[in-house]
């Protein structure tokens, strides 16, 4: 049997941030399943010549459950194929990268996991915060809005959050939903300052890519921004590039302008070959 | 003006790891100055043409501080030129990449942070261990063993863990340390488990990865691994790969082989072009 399973990280979404390892299994696959948000200028590097299958559990025609899609990758699998189990960000954060593996465990099908950008870090960059700083945050906790990705909650109350959060804890909430005001009052009653900074960011490093930037005690009139979207609370948020000229940035620090709603415009993509 | 300075990740060390936006900028910048555990294969991608330069804290004859890094960034991009800053895995993730931030604007340089494989990722995937679950584990905490990375303190008692720590989290921890048994009276007393499964990743996805699985209560027996290491702690890792053949997996689950000293040799590498 030489079939094998590559669960691969697209990245947050721009296609130069594939990884070397992710482009090359993407051209020599003989098949690729991929999420329904994967971008097209991505699908485009898939040969012609490759089966390629959108697996997504929210678009398409057909609500493709978790279960078919692990049966799916066996089943290519012991058809001696190489597949590509392609997902958004990285696979093993909020990926259901774990259910994935062990169903191909228990099929005795070889697998590997290539790690992708996970979509904080490529919000993070857009934005300019360090997740972590010396002097304002010395760890960070990531969390989802939803219990379960594949359902489309609008509260922010179906979790397991923890009770308590630590000052100088950077938050990124993957999936936050847009039930603001429940995401601030929980915040809040673990211990965040209603006046910590935070970033609402959308459909980070596409071309579509757009920033909100506020405080916990003003995110309920945050805009509803497109999906996918993720939420950083924290001091670390007062770092955040503005839309102003560079050299206001000092002043900004003591006097953020709170609820401009930012979009920036992503530098024109250069494909590298 | 035209000069530029780019924070770019390089991952956590396997080469093809790199994110195509790496390989460009590495390949036209003028000038690259490095952090030191940036590996050979990675530093050959750079045209020999290029200014390459090791600022790395720890090694070389000189030990440049961060505020000489700084002022190199914003010198070299007041000469006009394209300045590549390279770093381990992520920049925004216990990268110091706030510091360099902050001395960019401050001097009204023109910059962007390219993001990277964060050695979590790189690690979680080596191991093949979802950070987050839907049965196990709803949320990740990433802390660091030292609160400053420039200090090789042997003790993980120089932090700001918090205080608690909620059943069915994930901790993630960066440079751990040897006082495995500081780090498990720490983590015992904000409330996990003593028989809570952890992974000792040692240069996660390079040749010379090593992986010790073990539980906290054990932690203080295990081998002291070459850095860069990282420790993940939390039910997830009952789910890490296993030397063993793959169909034992299913017992490994209620009978964890603790104390296991794991070395995997990962294949050769393919150099992507």
């Amino acid at each position: 049997m030489s079939g094998k399973v590559y669960l691969v990280g697209a990245g947050p979404g721009d296609p130069e941030l594939l990884t070397l390892k992710a482009l090359r299994l993407l051209r020599s696959a003989d098949v690729v399943l991929h999420d329904e948000l994967i971008g097209p200028e991505i699908l485009k590097l898939v040969p012609a010549s490759t089966l390629l299958r959108n697996v997504g559990k929210r678009g398409g025609r057909k609500n493709i459950r978790q279960q078919e899609i692990d049966t799916l990758l066996v089943q290519y699998a012991l058809l001696d194929l190489q597949v590509v189990r392609l997902k958004g960000g990285d696979p093993l954060i909020f990926g259901r990268a774990g259910e994935e593996v062990e169903a191909l465990r228990r099929a005795n099908i070889e697998f590997e996991i290539v790690p992708g950008i996970s979509s904080m870090l490529g919000a993070a960059a857009a934005v300019q915060i360090p997740l972590t700083h010396r002097a304002f945050s010395s760890s960070l906790i990531v969390l989802t809005g939803h219990s379960s990705p594949s359902e489309d909650l609008n509260d922010a109350f179906d979790n397991n959050w923890p009770k308590r959060i630590a000052p100088g804890t950077t938050v990124v909430i993957y999936m936050p939903g847009y039930n603001y005001a429940a995401t601030c009052r929980q915040l809040v009653s673990a211990g965040l300052e209603p006046a910590t900074p935070c970033a609402v960011i959308s459909k980070a490093t596409s071309p579509d890519q757009q920033i909100h930037l506020t405080t916990l005690q003003n995110l309920h009139g945050a805009p509803k921004l497109p999906t996918p979207t993720l939420l950083v609370v924290g001091e670390v948020v007062r770092l955040a590039r503005q839309p102003s000229p560079i050299n206001e940035f000092a002043s900004f620090a003591a006097n953020i302008p709170l609820g401009t709603f930012v979009r920036f415009e992503p530098q024109e993509l250069e494909t590298s070959e």
